[in-house]
């Protein structure tokens, strides 16, 4: 088993979030819904794509996380939900964290051979 | 064809990236080799799993251009290369910055609806 430090359920969802953004209409979905809600037909308009491969697109965003919906009648609406996208963030910032770390120690190191050789 | 701000190649590039990412063996090898550079079986070592299996990841890390490789005789060194992780930071930076805007705007609609009533 490969050793990791979050909980399988908790990798198995940034799984699912990275392969929803793996997308570009689907980035588009989300990039849309974050400056508000909206239906089905708003999200699929600016796209030249048969309707039902455009729901499997929302159907993969929905089970990421990354989006909600509502059904009101016969209008789906839906909503972007900003929390798998901060734990795609605290990934980020976590290998940001070791990578600038890294740097840091490589500096100190080139600091002290200076010294050592003055 | 989508409308979108980035031009296609950008677009193909982040692709990849995300794709690279969805997957919890290529996380943890990014992970690993944000600590430094490592060979293929010192990244092999900590995953019960065949080689040409472990390789095909490395091979797709590759390709989204998150690890380079280097060949010095029989051992393959990979490091990790910054850009792409960057990347994926600026296009969450631009959803946190459309969502953060939204929500002041949510904010001072209120604080109008507020102010109407008293």
């Amino acid at each position: 088993m490969p050793k990791h430090a979050g909980g399988g359920a908790r990798e198995a969802a940034l799984d699912g979030v990275f392969h929803a953004l793996s997308d570009p209409t689907r980035r588009r979905v989300v990039e849309r819904l974050g400056r508000g809600p909206a239906t089905t037909s708003d999200l699929a308009r600016p796209f030249d794509m048969a309707l039902p491969s455009f729901l499997q697109h929302l159907g993969v965003l929905e089970r990421s996380g990354l989006v909600t919906s509502e059904k009101k009648g016969r209008v789906r609406t839906y909503r972007l939900a900003p929390e798998p996208l901060e734990r795609v963030d605290s990934w980020l910032d976590a290998q940001r964290a070791m990578w600038t770390r890294r740097l840091d120690q490589l500096d100190s190191l080139l600091y002290d051979l200076k010294e050592q050789q003055t």
